[in-house]
């Protein structure tokens, strides 16, 4: 198949996976509550974990339409973890619209995010039994080890001696345990052998590494336009990112300096930089300014670029035990595609 | 059996969930998440969803070892509510202790609760595939009720024209469902019949009813340190409680004026109360006295009583289509202990 294809099959599972969440926003009959969840599943997106539930089914063998309800539940989930993380970052903005906690409050927040791991589970376990458990079993290690992520993810917030490899684990789970969860999801329903089940999970897993490199890239590179969400945020929450860790390891002098204090910790860190985001707007500027003009001095959004190849290499070996198929074409297809994206 | 025997059965069998749940704390390999896991599932209590998913279970002939684990998940996602509960209420105590978002803070007790949801699911699933779909089926519409319950009742404080309809709507999803789904879940475990499964959830359902009544009337009537927590709490939040609504129906004059200035609503209440609970703690107790002293006057109090009665014997006679058993016993037995409890 060719380019053109792919993306107008992506479309096509994107208007598919939209319909079906659009459907699911409309139960509950609690009218705050349901509105915030249409909200949030209305919010667009490039529904990527949906539509690589469907492509590990397909490619196992098993029909798009079969795995559109888990498909859906499994965008379910990865909303309620936008919903609750946009609330422990303080994030204002997704998707170019103000947040729940913000658009609502922090109890609709909250209680929306809950309402919709509910929701998740019922469309998931919607169908037949036939080999439901082994599929919630799946979705619920996602579910845990995401927490899990986002909870060492908060742990780095504190610390100033994070390095990279923890940081990997960290995107592992935030980011990777979702998508290894969303194929394997996908490849039980196709009825996968093992060796396809491994080869999809492992996939997925460097997929979501290689995603999550590109979101911290995008956070210094992309135009504010594309990304729906101010650039810089990461600086100015001092994110611990690949870049921030990488150019620790490569800079001296004033830069480390520099990036040592930005490391400090919310709580404990020295004068320059104060416990929130400058209250000025440009002094959020300044500081954004100077963190991108020492990565680029440092090489570091280069050592990301490379990186991200790299990881998606990994990503597109996995693949091999694969037979062929158009899906298993798509899969490759749409790991090259995610990490040239501006958004 | 003799309610000594009873009693010794409930204890032995809430031994049993603790040493369960214990196990279930140490997962996770977040420090922060696991401590809050564990302060969490370590908080004690009575245990009573879990020990209704082991006598369900019992009284449609299975064992009390095979409904253990569910029975765990199911006190594990009662938890979870607990915690999250509490941060969207502003409680800084729960069973003698400081609530999870005061002891840590927010962020934990937002993704402890979150993980949690995820830790009772695992529980869920273990073990066979048998059946796990309907009973992971009904320990999701448990959870998607409780969280219907807790937005009414969320929205009931921005309200001053909640009816008593409304307010036992309300405590059927917020309490009655998940009384209901552990009974239901314990009766699939046991592979009750369709008319064992729908006595069990309509007894839960009454009984989760009766309970919140109690829940209740204990807030004016209980001793602080049998409760756990400060009498005359629900009075300062001003809870749209079964003893609020009933009393604004039998009051007039200065006291059903009292009530209404009561019902206000947080933000839009008029001089006498602030939208806050009193800062002073006179005022405060003054507050609390006043509400239970009319409440007393309008023999609220006594409604509320009786009507526990009328539940609790919905309840009981839902027990009937239950073949003959000890745990059939017990569940009775357990109803009258519910409602007559200080605590």
């Amino acid at each position: 198949m060719t380019t053109h294809a792919f993306e107008r099959r992506y479309d096509s599972l994107r208007a598919m996976v939209n319909r079906r969440l659009a459907l699911l926003a409309m139960t509950g009959n609690s009218r705050d509550l349901r509105e915030a969840c249409r909200y949030i599943l209305g919010g667009g997106g490039k529904r990527l974990r949906a539509i690589l539930v469907i492509l590990g089914c397909e490619s196992a063998g098993g029909s798009a339409r079969g795995a559109l309800n888990a498909a859906a539940a499994v965008e379910v989930l990865h909303n309620f973890t936008l919903v609750h993380d946009d609330v422990m970052d303080n994030a204002v903005e997704r998707r170019g619209r103000p947040t729940v906690h913000i658009r609502w409050d922090l109890n609709t927040a909250l209680l929306a995010g809950d309402v919709l791991v509910g929701i998740g589970y019922r469309t998931l376990l919607q169908g037949g039994n036939h080999g439901r458990a082994a599929v919630a079993r799946a979705y619920t290690e996602g579910l845990i080890e995401i927490c899990e992520g986002q909870a060492l993810d908060l742990s780095f917030e504190r610390r100033n001696d994070v390095t990279l490899p923890e940081y990997f684990r960290m995107i592992g789970k935030k980011t990777g345990a979702l998508l290894a969860a969303a194929l394997e999801i996908g490849g039980l329903l196709g009825n996968a052998k093992p060796g396809t089940l491994a080869a999809l999970k492992l996939f997925g897993r460097h997929l979501g590494i290689a995603f999550q490199l590109q979101d911290d890239l995008l956070d210094v590179v992309a135009d504010r336009n594309d990304l729906g969400k101010p650039i810089g945020g990461d600086i100015l929450e001092r994110k611990k990112t690949y870049l921030l860790l990488r150019a620790l390891q490569r800079t001296a002098g004033e830069d480390a300096r520099f990036l040592r204090r930005l490391t400090g910790g919310r709580n404990d860190s020295p004068s320059l930089l104060p416990g929130k985001p400058p209250d000025s707007a440009a002094a959020r500027r300044r500081l954004i300014t100077t963190a991108t003009a020492i990565y680029r001095r440092a090489g570091v959004l280069d050592d990301a670029r490379s990186q991200i190849r790299r990881t998606t290499q990994l990503a597109l070996r996995a693949l091999a035990p694969l037979p062929p198929s158009r899906s298993k074409e798509m899969l490759a297809w749409l790991a090259e595609k995610l990490v040239s994206r501006s958004s």
